[in-house]
C-alpha cells in the first residue's frame, strides 16, 4: 500500500530507466517492510532544470557553470 | 483551507471532468467537515503512465496487457 | 489507480469523519472517470495550526482573532 | 536540508521569476532557521489553469470572470 | 539532486528499516540515473491507519478484517 | 492562490519562526508573481530527523557525526 513520489529533473530519463526506477522502489518496500507490491505505487516526477533549485539557483544555470 | 491533490494518469481526462473533480472534492469538505469553499484548493496532477507504476510495472506496460 | 492527498488543519476530525472522505474522495474518482476504487489511494495529512499559512499568517492566529 | 515546493498556476512565469523564487525561498530558510543552503531544494510546479481550482471552479474559469 | 518522498502507513517501521529504505532509495537514485547521492533526499511519510485509505475503507478496518 | 509546502526535519522550530516562513513565503509570491496573499496557502511539516535522509544516510545520524 505504499506510496512512492521520485522526483528529477527533466534530463532525458528513458522509459526503460524510469521502469527501473519503479521496479526498484517497489522491490525495497517489498524487501525491507513486506510491503504487498501488488497496491506499491510509484510515481515520478520530470521536473524542467528552470524549476528546481539546489544552493539557491536554478539547475539550468549549475549545468552551464559545470559545462561552460 | 484545505487542500486536495489529485493524482491521475494522463489518459484522455476533459476540462469538464476535471471541473467536476474540483467540484467534487470541494463539495466533499464542505459536507462531511464543514470547510470553507471559497479557500479550498484542488490541484490535479496528470502524469503520463510511463511514469506511473503499480505493482512494480510501468501503466503503460499495464494498459498493453489489459489491451493486447 | 488515482492518488488523493487531503490535507487539513489538526482541528479534531474524528474517525468517522476521515472515513467518509476516503469513501467521499474514492467515489468521486469512479462516478467522473470510472476509476478503479480497489486500487485508489487516498491519504489525509493533520496539520497543526502553526504550520498552516493563509494570507500570511498562521490558523493558530486567524482562530484567534475569529474567536478572541 | 530543506524542501520548498512551489506550486502556481501555468500563467507564464518566466525563468527570471522562477531564479527569483528559488533564491528567495532558499534565502528565507537561511534568514529564519540557519539552514544550509548548499543542500535546500526548491521544486516549482507549474500547474494548467484547467487543473487548479479554488472555491470549486477551476482557475480557468475564474480568469473568464475576471476578464470577460 | 533527486527528491524522494515514500508515504508508509505508521505501523511500527523501526529506525534500522527506515535507514534501510533511505539507503536503498539512494541507491537506487544512483544505479539507474547516476545521480549524485550527496545531494539525494528521501523523506518518509508515516500515516496513521485512520488516515490511509485503499478501495474507499481506512487501512484501520481493513487490518481489523484481515485479522479478526 | 499558490500553495508552498516547506518540509524541515523536526529539530525545535518555534510557532514565531514558523510564522515567519508564513510572512516570508507568501510575501515571496506577492513580490515577484503579484499573487494575491489572502489565497497564498503556506503548509509546513516537520520531519522526524529518523525519517529523512540524505547522502544516504538518515539525519539523525548526520547529527551525531556533526557533534559526536
Amino acid at each position: 500500500m505504499p506510496y512512492v513520489n521520485i522526483k528529477i529533473t527533466r534530463e532525458g530519463a528513458t522509459a526503460e530507466q524510469k521502469q527501473r526506477l519503479i521496479e526498484g522502489a517497489t522491490q525495497l518496500l517489498v524487501d525491507v517492510l513486506g510491503k504487498n507490491p501488488a497496491t506499491t505505487v510509484v510515481v515520478i516526477d520530470e521536473v524542467d532544470t528552470d524549476n528546481w533549485g539546489i544552493g539557491g539557483i536554478p539547475v539550468t544555470q549549475r549545468r552551464l557553470q559545470e559545462n561552460p
